[in-house]
């Protein structure tokens, strides 16, 4: 009997009319012989309304207390649904993330999972229950409810796929998959039924809002196959993305799809004397805050003094800019400084693995715009630049239309 | 360091202008060198918010899924005031009832307490914290979450300052204390300064909304204090009802006041032989249905067969038919019947016990007012009759006017 985890986002659980929706469709795959794990968010707006009463309440409240609250939106979707699908006849049995045990540090709004236990789950499985577990929380040894930050229920999916040895991963989300780029910045950007786990990685990452990142790396560590579906598509057999291992994908193209990102600031710390550790003397502060730095550059010393830039979620930009100008004096750095009207564009694709060239038609068509690139960063299957977010959309636009996203995918054969 | 237990309904908490105001009190009580433990209801409106969504989903869901959707609205609230008062410097740590470990059977939806972990409440009181629990729930023994019925913030607050031995009880609400009846029925209706616990239980029992009649007896049983005070008081000078043992009490009072309550439906099983065990055989189908039974009537029998009347609750009405009606063949009774349209008035004070006359009073004013009386039943220190519900203010004004409850009263001396 296979085993299935869905997680439901927050607008496919948005009323009791589409908990009802999410109800039938949850039978009909546990009708198909599946053994069924249902992952909740909060219903859309309460997150919200909940985060609203904290900032009534506390400018920068104790992190503890706003996990408790906020951690309440999956826990009444967890309870809705299942009275939701015992009303339709199907043994159901909801689970907070303390009482599947599902252990986190205890870096409150962002806590990580550190293991799950899966003996609950499976004593209720055996029985034939649905169990829904509510997204996006854990519990941290001293029992203090964790939350695991925005979009978090996404990782547990996966989380609690990897621990039960899922056979699949399901996403149901209000968008039908992945496309080649945002349709609402690139009207004719494309689906796309199947990409590497690597790609999405690097697409969740850049900015695609699809997959949370955590939850892609999750999956790809464990090759965990999860596929991205719409909740408002009827019936099962609408279009989707099957993110999985690269040796499981025939067509593998040179461009997947163009990413980018709006949430993000540079900062930089400039003349420092270039000395072995600086990295390090620069980074751990800001890691021992627990911000979460994305991309770094560090270019090769002139007169013996080197400047360093990374950016951050623009949220952590005040907290960040104040660690960094803190440390210049004692680095004896020249000046810090930073910007956050900045954004990231990447491309993305495991064809770049062997083929040349691609960064240089990046570079190229971004300069026929006219558009001034702040940074560059490189890894093996991408190429991003920041650039001044006013060029954005022109950016992802000529990039997508450069790269040929809009039309049928050039196929690599070697 | 006295301990003082303080509970907060939901009106007291009802946005995030009143949860500010509640952490001042709070912080009040705790400057004058007080431990404080606070006990939290859901913000009002938030109850009746969930009960909705569930009743959207579910005709008759499990009320395990019930508890899991509604304990969130005390969750919600306890981390808002621990917010609320770290932001004002007072260190806080909120609790679950899962967290404390309040130990409860598993009758979802009303269950009772078994235990308190006192432990970790101990460790933080010393680290001078003010500990805010959620009211109203508990965790059974398999770790799921149970509620303890509507009012059960009350029953919470009780039993944790019974555990830690605290010095007071106060349950804040939106009423200054208990009335010699319900104000909105008799407009002169007399504020009560101090009466005895078995006072305020039978006052409870019958209708009296200020307290939950459990919390009461839970009270009375360990010989908690409670003082009932209202939460719109400015400052901490207001008047209350302190709840406190007999002998505590020095003016007795003939009559304490008149408790009413029409939340009530009588059902009667007529023409039953009259054999030892017949109340047995009727009675426990309904306790195993969990149905609490308030009166129980049986007169003597005339031609070998008895008439048994009880009342519960007009929520459990259809079931309790439902059941006795299946007895009524077994048991070779003529017929059974109910009736919904019922309210019972009862009179109430521990200066009943020495003098006698007090029913006499009682039933000539009704009488004199042409109210039918349908059952009586009388306890040391109440007399309590069913009506027809139309007659119940008249009832009520009358007897409050009879007992010259309008009055300063007049104490008994011996």
């Amino acid at each position: 009997m296979a085993l299935i985890v869905q997680k439901y986002g927050g607008t496919s659980v948005g009323s009791a009319e589409r908990i009802k929706a999410v109800a039938d469709r949850v039978i009909r795959w546990k009708e198909k012989g599946n053994n069924i794990i249902v992952v909740v968010s909060a219903m859309s707006g309460e997150t919200n309304r909940l985060l609203d009463l904290i900032a009534q309440l506390s400018d920068n409240g104790s992190a503890r207390e706003s996990d408790v609250v906020v951690s309440t939106g999956e826990q009444v979707t967890m309870g809705l649904l299942s009275l939701a699908l015992e009303a339709k006849g199907c043994a159901a049995c909801s689970y907070t993330g303390t009482q599947v045990k599902i252990l986190t540090d205890s870096a409150y709004s962002k806590a990580r999972i550190l293991s799950i236990d899966e003996n609950n789950l499976r004593a209720d499985l055996n029985q034939g229950k649905v169990i829904v577990v509510a997204g996006f929380q854990g519990v941290d040894e001293t029992g203090s409810i964790t939350t695991l930050g925005r979009g978090g229920s996404d990782t547990t999916a996966v989380a609690l796929a990897v621990a039960l040895n899922a056979n699949e991963c399901q996403i149901y989300t209000d968008v039908d998959g992945v496309y080649t780029t945002d349709p609402r910045v690139v009207r004719n950007a494309r689906h796309i039924p199947k990409l590497a786990l690597e790609e999405m990685l690097e697409m969740a990452s850049q900015g695609s809002k699809v997959l949370q990142i955590r939850a892609v790396e999750f999956a790809h560590k464990y090759d965990m196959p999860i596929r991205v579906l719409s909740s408002f598509d009827e019936g099962d057999n609408g279009k989707s993305t099957l993110v999985t291992r690269e040796e499981d994908i025939m067509e593998k193209v040179l461009v997947r799809g163009v990413a980018f990102n709006r949430d993000e600031a540079q900062l930089t710390i400039s003349g420092v004397p270039d000395q072995p550790g600086v990295a390090y003397k620069i980074l751990s502060p800001i890691a021992d805050a627990n911000i979460e730095i994305d991309m770094i550059v560090q270019n090769v010393s002139s007169d013996g003094s080197t400047d360093f830039t990374f950016t951050v979620h623009r949220n952590d930009y005040d907290q960040a800019h104040g660690i960094i100008c803190q440390l210049a004096d004692n680095l004896r750095a020249r000046e810090c400084g930073g910007n956050k009207n900045i954004a990231k564009v990447s491309i993305v694709g495991v064809g770049m693995r062997s083929h040349a060239g691609v960064a240089r038609t990046m570079f190229e068509t971004l300069g026929k715009e006219n558009i001034n690139i702040r940074m560059i960063s490189t890894s093996e299957i991408k190429v991003s630049v920041v650039i001044d977010e006013k060029y954005l959309e022109l950016a992802v636009r000529s990039l997508h239309e450069g790269f040929g996203l809009d039309k049928e995918q050039q196929v690599l054969v070697d």
